[in-house]
Protein backbone atom coordinates (compact mmCIF):
# COMPACT_ATOMS: atom_id res chain seq x y z
CA UNK A 1 0.00 0.00 0.00
CA UNK A 2 1.32 3.35 -0.93
CA UNK A 3 2.19 6.08 2.08
CA UNK A 4 -1.12 8.13 2.89
CA UNK A 5 -1.45 11.06 1.61
CA UNK A 6 -3.50 13.20 4.10
CA UNK A 7 -3.46 11.90 8.30
CA UNK A 8 -6.49 13.71 9.50
CA UNK A 9 -6.81 13.96 13.42
CA UNK A 10 -9.61 13.60 16.03
CA UNK A 11 -9.21 16.15 18.10
CA UNK A 12 -10.87 15.75 21.91
CA UNK A 13 -8.58 13.41 23.48
CA UNK A 14 -6.05 12.65 20.44
CA UNK A 15 -4.72 15.91 19.98
CA UNK A 16 -5.65 18.08 23.03
CA UNK A 17 -6.22 16.91 27.01
CA UNK A 18 -9.98 18.20 26.86
CA UNK A 19 -10.43 17.15 31.08
CA UNK A 20 -6.84 18.45 32.51
CA UNK A 21 -7.30 21.88 30.75
CA UNK A 22 -10.78 21.94 31.77
CA UNK A 23 -10.48 21.38 35.39
CA UNK A 24 -7.58 23.45 35.18
CA UNK A 25 -9.99 26.43 33.51
CA UNK A 26 -12.34 25.84 35.76
CA UNK A 27 -10.59 25.54 39.22
CA UNK A 28 -8.44 28.85 38.84
CA UNK A 29 -12.20 30.24 37.58
CA UNK A 30 -13.80 29.31 40.79
CA UNK A 31 -10.80 30.83 42.79
CA UNK A 32 -11.19 33.63 40.88
CA UNK A 33 -14.91 34.38 41.64
CA UNK A 34 -14.59 32.47 45.51
CA UNK A 35 -16.99 29.42 44.03
CA UNK A 36 -15.58 25.79 45.33
CA UNK A 37 -17.28 23.20 42.76
CA UNK A 38 -16.39 19.29 41.74
CA UNK A 39 -15.01 20.87 38.94
CA UNK A 40 -13.45 17.64 37.80
CA UNK A 41 -16.57 15.75 38.35
CA UNK A 42 -18.61 18.46 36.50
CA UNK A 43 -16.02 18.24 33.68
CA UNK A 44 -16.62 14.41 33.38
CA UNK A 45 -20.48 14.50 33.72
CA UNK A 46 -20.35 16.75 31.21
CA UNK A 47 -17.99 14.94 28.62
CA UNK A 48 -20.34 11.54 29.66
CA UNK A 49 -23.23 13.91 28.17
CA UNK A 50 -21.46 14.18 24.52
CA UNK A 51 -21.95 11.47 22.89
CA UNK A 52 -25.64 11.24 24.00
CA UNK A 53 -25.92 14.51 22.83
CA UNK A 54 -23.94 14.08 19.30
CA UNK A 55 -26.37 10.95 18.97
CA UNK A 56 -30.09 12.97 19.11
CA UNK A 57 -28.38 15.04 16.18
CA UNK A 58 -27.05 11.93 14.23
CA UNK A 59 -30.70 10.27 14.79
CA UNK A 60 -32.53 13.50 13.67
CA UNK A 61 -34.27 13.57 17.18
CA UNK A 62 -32.53 16.68 17.05
CA UNK A 63 -31.84 19.43 14.43
CA UNK A 64 -28.21 20.59 13.42
CA UNK A 65 -26.47 22.39 16.02
CA UNK A 66 -23.16 23.22 16.51
CA UNK A 67 -20.85 21.27 19.82
CA UNK A 68 -21.58 25.33 21.29
CA UNK A 69 -24.45 24.53 21.43
CA UNK A 70 -25.05 20.68 22.50
CA UNK A 71 -22.65 21.88 25.14
CA UNK A 72 -24.46 24.70 26.72
CA UNK A 73 -27.36 22.13 26.33
CA UNK A 74 -25.86 19.53 28.65
CA UNK A 75 -23.87 22.09 31.26
CA UNK A 76 -27.73 23.49 32.14
CA UNK A 77 -28.74 20.21 32.80
CA UNK A 78 -25.73 19.66 34.50
CA UNK A 79 -25.50 22.71 36.70
CA UNK A 80 -28.14 22.34 39.35
CA UNK A 81 -26.64 18.52 40.08
CA UNK A 82 -22.87 20.30 41.28
CA UNK A 83 -24.88 23.23 43.06
CA UNK A 84 -24.23 25.87 40.63
CA UNK A 85 -27.54 26.38 39.66
CA UNK A 86 -26.26 30.19 40.39
CA UNK A 87 -23.68 30.56 37.78
CA UNK A 88 -24.72 33.40 35.74
CA UNK A 89 -24.52 34.21 31.98
CA UNK A 90 -21.68 35.28 31.40
CA UNK A 91 -19.64 32.13 33.89
CA UNK A 92 -22.19 29.77 31.23
CA UNK A 93 -20.58 30.95 28.20
CA UNK A 94 -16.95 31.09 29.50
CA UNK A 95 -17.14 27.72 30.45
CA UNK A 96 -18.81 26.55 27.22
CA UNK A 97 -15.83 28.77 25.20
CA UNK A 98 -13.18 26.63 27.79
CA UNK A 99 -13.87 24.25 25.16
CA UNK A 100 -12.10 26.46 22.24
CA UNK A 101 -9.04 26.77 24.55
CA UNK A 102 -8.26 22.93 25.17
CA UNK A 103 -3.92 22.71 25.72
CA UNK A 104 -2.38 19.77 23.43
CA UNK A 105 -0.95 16.85 24.54
CA UNK A 106 2.58 17.19 25.24
CA UNK A 107 4.20 15.63 22.07
CA UNK A 108 1.37 16.90 19.34
CA UNK A 109 2.95 20.21 18.45
CA UNK A 110 6.52 18.94 17.53
CA UNK A 111 4.87 15.89 16.11
CA UNK A 112 2.38 18.11 13.91
CA UNK A 113 5.51 20.22 12.66
CA UNK A 114 7.24 17.00 11.42
CA UNK A 115 4.41 14.87 10.53
CA UNK A 116 3.16 18.07 7.90
CA UNK A 117 6.64 17.14 6.01
CA UNK A 118 5.69 13.97 4.49
CA UNK A 119 1.95 14.62 4.10
CA UNK A 120 -1.27 17.16 4.61
CA UNK A 121 -2.33 17.22 8.20
CA UNK A 122 -6.04 18.56 9.39
CA UNK A 123 -8.39 17.97 11.72
CA UNK A 124 -11.45 15.32 11.52
CA UNK A 125 -13.67 16.45 14.52
CA UNK A 126 -17.14 17.12 15.81
CA UNK A 127 -16.15 20.15 16.95
CA UNK A 128 -17.06 22.90 14.53
CA UNK A 129 -14.50 25.20 12.60
CA UNK A 130 -14.86 28.39 14.65
CA UNK A 131 -13.72 26.39 17.86
CA UNK A 132 -10.43 24.57 15.62
CA UNK A 133 -9.61 27.52 14.07
CA UNK A 134 -9.14 29.12 17.73
CA UNK A 135 -8.14 26.29 19.06
CA UNK A 136 -5.33 25.70 17.12
CA UNK A 137 -4.35 29.48 16.86
CA UNK A 138 -3.55 29.21 20.67
CA UNK A 139 -1.95 25.93 20.56
CA UNK A 140 0.33 26.47 17.76
CA UNK A 141 -1.39 23.59 15.77
CA UNK A 142 -0.02 23.72 12.22
CA UNK A 143 -2.69 22.27 10.50
CA UNK A 144 -2.85 22.03 6.32
CA UNK A 145 -6.66 21.95 6.69
CA UNK A 146 -9.14 22.66 9.32
CA UNK A 147 -12.19 19.76 8.89
CA UNK A 148 -15.03 20.77 11.35
CA UNK A 149 -18.54 18.72 11.78
CA UNK A 150 -20.29 21.62 10.61
CA UNK A 151 -18.72 21.42 6.94
CA UNK A 152 -20.49 17.98 6.60
CA UNK A 153 -23.81 18.95 8.62
CA UNK A 154 -23.04 15.35 10.16
CA UNK A 155 -21.38 13.99 13.10
CA UNK A 156 -18.66 11.10 13.66
CA UNK A 157 -18.73 8.46 13.00
CA UNK A 158 -21.20 9.12 10.49
CA UNK A 159 -19.92 7.79 7.11
CA UNK A 160 -20.28 11.47 5.43
CA UNK A 161 -17.53 12.84 7.76
CA UNK A 162 -14.29 10.73 6.79
CA UNK A 163 -15.70 10.66 2.94
CA UNK A 164 -16.37 13.98 2.74
CA UNK A 165 -13.09 14.98 3.99
CA UNK A 166 -11.59 13.01 1.23
CA UNK A 167 -13.74 14.09 -1.11
CA UNK A 168 -12.29 17.84 -0.14
CA UNK A 169 -8.91 16.54 -0.49
CA UNK A 170 -9.64 15.36 -4.13
CA UNK A 171 -8.23 11.74 -2.41
CA UNK A 172 -9.64 8.32 -2.63
CA UNK A 173 -10.03 6.93 1.07
CA UNK A 174 -7.22 4.33 1.13
CA UNK A 175 -5.01 7.30 0.56
CA UNK A 176 -6.70 9.22 4.13
CA UNK A 177 -5.63 8.16 7.53
CA UNK A 178 -7.36 8.63 10.32
CA UNK A 179 -5.11 9.13 13.77
CA UNK A 180 -7.72 8.88 16.59
CA UNK A 181 -7.40 7.79 20.54
CA UNK A 182 -10.87 6.23 20.02
CA UNK A 183 -11.26 2.74 18.71
CA UNK A 184 -15.05 3.25 17.86
CA UNK A 185 -13.94 6.26 15.38
CA UNK A 186 -10.98 4.22 13.98
CA UNK A 187 -13.30 1.50 13.19
CA UNK A 188 -16.06 3.76 11.18
CA UNK A 189 -13.08 5.45 9.29
CA UNK A 190 -12.01 2.09 8.31
CA UNK A 191 -15.03 0.28 7.22
CA UNK A 192 -15.37 3.48 4.62
CA UNK A 193 -11.55 2.63 3.09
CA UNK A 194 -9.73 4.89 5.31
CA UNK A 195 -6.42 3.96 6.85
CA UNK A 196 -5.92 4.11 10.42
CA UNK A 197 -3.77 5.08 13.18
CA UNK A 198 -4.09 4.38 16.79
CA UNK A 199 -2.56 7.13 19.34
CA UNK A 200 -3.49 6.05 22.41
CA UNK A 201 -4.05 8.68 25.44
CA UNK A 202 -4.12 6.63 28.52
CA UNK A 203 -4.45 9.65 30.60
CA UNK A 204 -7.69 11.59 28.38
CA UNK A 205 -9.68 9.96 31.73
CA UNK A 206 -7.35 11.38 34.22
CA UNK A 207 -5.51 8.59 35.74
CA UNK A 208 -6.30 5.20 36.68
CA UNK A 209 -8.75 4.53 33.56
CA UNK A 210 -6.85 2.14 31.62
CA UNK A 211 -6.85 2.66 28.13
CA UNK A 212 -8.77 0.64 25.18
CA UNK A 213 -6.84 -2.37 23.82
CA UNK A 214 -5.20 -1.25 20.46
CA UNK A 215 -8.22 -1.66 18.30
CA UNK A 216 -7.76 -4.58 15.60
CA UNK A 217 -6.80 -3.94 11.79
CA UNK A 218 -5.19 -0.73 12.33
CA UNK A 219 -2.31 0.28 10.33
CA UNK A 220 -0.28 1.47 13.26
CA UNK A 221 -0.27 2.00 16.65
CA UNK A 222 1.66 5.26 18.01
CA UNK A 223 2.51 6.51 21.06
CA UNK A 224 2.88 9.80 20.12
CA UNK A 225 2.59 12.26 17.25
CA UNK A 226 6.19 11.95 16.26
CA UNK A 227 6.48 8.04 16.56
CA UNK A 228 3.14 7.97 13.59
CA UNK A 229 5.79 10.92 11.83
CA UNK A 230 8.44 8.79 11.81
CA UNK A 231 6.18 5.35 10.90
CA UNK A 232 5.34 7.40 7.90
CA UNK A 233 8.44 8.56 6.65
CA UNK A 234 9.36 4.65 6.34
CA UNK A 235 6.14 3.81 4.84
CA UNK B 1 -16.19 49.84 14.22
CA UNK B 2 -14.27 47.23 15.94
CA UNK B 3 -10.75 45.58 14.34
CA UNK B 4 -11.61 42.90 11.96
CA UNK B 5 -11.50 39.40 13.76
CA UNK B 6 -10.92 37.48 10.71
CA UNK B 7 -9.05 38.56 7.18
CA UNK B 8 -10.23 36.26 4.18
CA UNK B 9 -8.33 36.54 0.98
CA UNK B 10 -9.10 36.12 -2.53
CA UNK B 11 -6.03 33.79 -4.59
CA UNK B 12 -5.93 34.08 -7.47
CA UNK B 13 -4.39 37.76 -8.39
CA UNK B 14 -4.25 38.80 -4.85
CA UNK B 15 -1.94 36.48 -3.54
CA UNK B 16 -0.75 34.39 -6.02
CA UNK B 17 0.73 35.35 -9.76
CA UNK B 18 -1.25 33.12 -11.86
CA UNK B 19 0.02 34.89 -15.25
CA UNK B 20 3.88 34.61 -14.06
CA UNK B 21 3.71 31.60 -12.75
CA UNK B 22 2.05 29.69 -15.18
CA UNK B 23 3.56 31.08 -17.92
CA UNK B 24 6.93 30.15 -16.31
CA UNK B 25 5.76 26.44 -15.90
CA UNK B 26 4.45 26.00 -19.42
CA UNK B 27 7.84 27.72 -20.84
CA UNK B 28 10.25 25.11 -19.11
CA UNK B 29 7.81 21.94 -19.75
CA UNK B 30 7.59 23.31 -23.11
CA UNK B 31 11.31 23.32 -23.36
CA UNK B 32 11.89 19.77 -21.85
CA UNK B 33 9.34 18.36 -24.50
CA UNK B 34 10.50 20.52 -27.45
CA UNK B 35 7.05 22.24 -28.22
CA UNK B 36 7.01 25.84 -29.09
CA UNK B 37 3.76 28.04 -28.38
CA UNK B 38 2.37 31.28 -27.19
CA UNK B 39 2.29 30.04 -23.95
CA UNK B 40 1.24 33.40 -22.75
CA UNK B 41 -1.34 33.99 -25.13
CA UNK B 42 -2.69 30.57 -24.16
CA UNK B 43 -2.25 31.60 -20.49
CA UNK B 44 -4.10 34.77 -21.16
CA UNK B 45 -6.90 32.79 -23.24
CA UNK B 46 -7.22 30.25 -20.34
CA UNK B 47 -7.36 33.28 -17.40
CA UNK B 48 -10.43 34.87 -19.90
CA UNK B 49 -12.78 31.49 -20.65
CA UNK B 50 -12.50 31.75 -15.99
CA UNK B 51 -15.10 34.02 -15.02
CA UNK B 52 -17.57 32.91 -17.90
CA UNK B 53 -17.50 29.03 -16.94
CA UNK B 54 -18.13 30.38 -13.60
CA UNK B 55 -20.60 31.96 -14.41
CA UNK B 56 -22.61 28.71 -16.17
CA UNK B 57 -21.95 27.35 -12.54
CA UNK B 58 -23.83 30.25 -11.12
CA UNK B 59 -26.64 30.43 -13.21
CA UNK B 60 -26.99 26.62 -13.46
CA UNK B 61 -26.22 26.12 -16.90
CA UNK B 62 -23.90 23.44 -16.13
CA UNK B 63 -24.01 21.35 -12.50
CA UNK B 64 -21.62 22.18 -10.14
CA UNK B 65 -17.37 21.01 -10.56
CA UNK B 66 -14.59 22.40 -9.39
CA UNK B 67 -12.04 24.35 -10.90
CA UNK B 68 -9.77 21.32 -12.27
CA UNK B 69 -13.02 20.72 -14.08
CA UNK B 70 -13.73 24.16 -15.91
CA UNK B 71 -10.28 24.44 -15.98
CA UNK B 72 -9.77 21.13 -18.28
CA UNK B 73 -13.17 21.95 -20.39
CA UNK B 74 -11.82 25.33 -21.11
CA UNK B 75 -8.33 24.39 -21.85
CA UNK B 76 -10.26 21.42 -24.91
CA UNK B 77 -11.64 24.24 -26.73
CA UNK B 78 -8.52 26.46 -26.46
CA UNK B 79 -5.53 24.13 -27.46
CA UNK B 80 -6.51 24.17 -31.17
CA UNK B 81 -5.94 27.20 -31.37
CA UNK B 82 -3.09 27.86 -30.28
CA UNK B 83 -1.67 24.86 -32.41
CA UNK B 84 -1.43 22.40 -29.60
CA UNK B 85 -4.01 19.53 -30.30
CA UNK B 86 -1.43 17.10 -30.03
CA UNK B 87 -0.59 17.73 -26.48
CA UNK B 88 -1.30 14.19 -25.14
CA UNK B 89 -3.36 13.37 -21.77
CA UNK B 90 -0.14 13.71 -19.62
CA UNK B 91 0.63 17.06 -20.56
CA UNK B 92 -3.43 18.35 -20.32
CA UNK B 93 -3.20 16.80 -16.78
CA UNK B 94 -0.05 18.75 -15.71
CA UNK B 95 -1.07 22.26 -17.34
CA UNK B 96 -4.80 21.62 -15.16
CA UNK B 97 -2.39 21.17 -12.41
CA UNK B 98 -0.15 23.66 -12.59
CA UNK B 99 -3.13 25.99 -11.01
CA UNK B 100 -2.31 24.33 -7.94
CA UNK B 101 1.23 24.88 -7.98
CA UNK B 102 1.24 28.96 -8.20
CA UNK B 103 3.77 31.71 -6.32
CA UNK B 104 2.74 34.13 -4.50
CA UNK B 105 3.68 37.62 -5.08
CA UNK B 106 7.25 38.53 -2.64
CA UNK B 107 4.98 40.27 0.43
CA UNK B 108 2.72 37.53 0.77
CA UNK B 109 4.16 34.99 3.22
CA UNK B 110 5.99 37.78 5.20
CA UNK B 111 2.78 39.37 5.00
CA UNK B 112 0.41 37.08 6.26
CA UNK B 113 3.25 35.84 9.01
CA UNK B 114 2.17 38.94 10.39
CA UNK B 115 -0.98 39.82 9.93
CA UNK B 116 -1.84 36.42 11.66
CA UNK B 117 -1.16 37.83 14.75
CA UNK B 118 -3.75 40.28 14.78
CA UNK B 119 -6.30 38.41 12.82
CA UNK B 120 -7.72 34.68 11.53
CA UNK B 121 -6.13 34.45 8.03
CA UNK B 122 -7.90 32.47 5.51
CA UNK B 123 -8.68 32.17 1.90
CA UNK B 124 -11.97 32.54 0.30
CA UNK B 125 -11.22 31.54 -3.05
CA UNK B 126 -13.34 30.19 -6.08
CA UNK B 127 -10.43 27.19 -6.26
CA UNK B 128 -11.24 24.25 -4.04
CA UNK B 129 -9.83 22.99 -1.04
CA UNK B 130 -7.77 20.47 -2.85
CA UNK B 131 -5.99 22.88 -4.72
CA UNK B 132 -6.29 25.63 -2.31
CA UNK B 133 -3.95 22.97 0.71
CA UNK B 134 -1.74 22.20 -1.91
CA UNK B 135 -0.84 25.72 -3.11
CA UNK B 136 -0.46 26.82 0.56
CA UNK B 137 1.85 23.65 0.94
CA UNK B 138 4.14 24.60 -1.74
CA UNK B 139 4.25 28.62 -0.96
CA UNK B 140 4.40 28.26 2.62
CA UNK B 141 1.28 30.53 2.75
CA UNK B 142 0.20 30.21 7.00
CA UNK B 143 -3.29 30.08 6.51
CA UNK B 144 -5.46 29.51 9.77
CA UNK B 145 -8.91 28.22 7.88
CA UNK B 146 -8.94 27.45 4.53
CA UNK B 147 -12.25 28.21 2.35
CA UNK B 148 -12.66 26.54 -0.74
CA UNK B 149 -15.79 27.04 -3.24
CA UNK B 150 -16.75 23.60 -3.14
CA UNK B 151 -17.45 23.86 0.85
CA UNK B 152 -20.09 26.41 -0.12
CA UNK B 153 -20.73 24.93 -3.59
CA UNK B 154 -21.37 28.47 -4.86
CA UNK B 155 -19.01 30.58 -6.79
CA UNK B 156 -17.90 34.21 -5.86
CA UNK B 157 -19.66 36.50 -5.82
CA UNK B 158 -22.55 34.72 -5.01
CA UNK B 159 -23.32 36.11 -1.01
CA UNK B 160 -23.18 32.37 0.17
CA UNK B 161 -19.46 32.49 -0.01
CA UNK B 162 -18.94 35.73 2.08
CA UNK B 163 -21.90 34.99 4.08
CA UNK B 164 -21.03 31.16 4.39
CA UNK B 165 -17.37 31.51 5.32
CA UNK B 166 -18.63 34.05 8.54
CA UNK B 167 -20.95 31.52 9.41
CA UNK B 168 -18.20 28.93 9.76
CA UNK B 169 -15.84 31.05 11.78
CA UNK B 170 -18.89 32.17 14.09
CA UNK B 171 -18.42 35.72 13.25
CA UNK B 172 -20.79 38.87 12.26
CA UNK B 173 -20.09 39.71 8.66
CA UNK B 174 -18.84 42.89 9.71
CA UNK B 175 -16.12 41.19 11.63
CA UNK B 176 -14.77 39.95 8.46
CA UNK B 177 -12.82 41.22 5.85
CA UNK B 178 -12.32 40.51 2.44
CA UNK B 179 -8.78 41.50 0.92
CA UNK B 180 -8.72 40.99 -2.95
CA UNK B 181 -7.74 43.22 -6.05
CA UNK B 182 -10.48 42.85 -7.85
CA UNK B 183 -13.29 45.66 -7.18
CA UNK B 184 -16.31 43.14 -8.42
CA UNK B 185 -15.12 40.72 -5.84
CA UNK B 186 -14.88 43.73 -3.02
CA UNK B 187 -18.23 44.75 -4.41
CA UNK B 188 -20.14 41.92 -3.45
CA UNK B 189 -18.59 41.33 -0.34
CA UNK B 190 -19.24 44.69 1.09
CA UNK B 191 -22.90 44.21 -0.38
CA UNK B 192 -23.61 41.66 2.41
CA UNK B 193 -21.70 43.66 4.93
CA UNK B 194 -18.09 42.72 4.81
CA UNK B 195 -15.27 44.54 5.72
CA UNK B 196 -12.70 45.32 2.73
CA UNK B 197 -9.54 46.00 1.69
CA UNK B 198 -8.33 46.47 -1.74
CA UNK B 199 -5.03 45.08 -2.68
CA UNK B 200 -3.91 46.49 -6.00
CA UNK B 201 -1.62 43.94 -7.82
CA UNK B 202 -0.87 46.07 -11.09
CA UNK B 203 1.23 43.14 -12.78
CA UNK B 204 -1.42 40.71 -12.27
CA UNK B 205 -1.97 40.77 -16.04
CA UNK B 206 1.24 41.40 -16.84
CA UNK B 207 3.27 44.70 -17.35
CA UNK B 208 1.46 47.84 -19.78
CA UNK B 209 -2.10 46.82 -18.22
CA UNK B 210 -3.36 49.96 -16.05
CA UNK B 211 -4.86 48.21 -13.01
CA UNK B 212 -7.77 48.85 -11.75
CA UNK B 213 -9.14 52.21 -10.08
CA UNK B 214 -9.54 51.62 -6.30
CA UNK B 215 -13.01 51.02 -6.00
CA UNK B 216 -15.31 52.98 -4.00
CA UNK B 217 -15.95 52.25 0.09
CA UNK B 218 -13.86 49.84 0.85
CA UNK B 219 -12.15 50.35 4.31
CA UNK B 220 -8.45 50.26 2.97
CA UNK B 221 -6.33 50.30 0.22
CA UNK B 222 -3.10 48.11 1.10
CA UNK B 223 0.02 47.79 -1.98
CA UNK B 224 1.21 44.52 -0.10
CA UNK B 225 0.16 42.40 2.63
CA UNK B 226 1.78 43.78 5.27
CA UNK B 227 0.84 47.07 5.18
CA UNK B 228 -2.60 45.77 5.96
CA UNK B 229 -1.39 44.19 8.54
CA UNK B 230 -0.04 47.23 9.70
CA UNK B 231 -3.16 48.66 9.57
CA UNK B 232 -4.78 46.33 11.11
CA UNK B 233 -2.24 46.89 13.89
CA UNK B 234 -3.19 50.72 14.28
CA UNK B 235 -6.96 49.60 13.64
Amino acid sequence: MARPKAVLFDVFGTVVDWRGSLIRAFTEFGRGQGIEADWAGLVDAWRGAYRPSLDQVRHGERPWCTLDALHRASLETLLPRFGLDALDEAARQFTVRAWHALDPWPDVVEGLSRLKKSAIIGTLSNGHTALLVRMARRAGLPWDVVFGADMFRHYKPDPETYLGAASFLDLAPGEVMLAAAHPSDLAAARAVGLRTAFIPRPLEHGPGHAPPAPPEGVDVTAESVGVLAAWLEGA
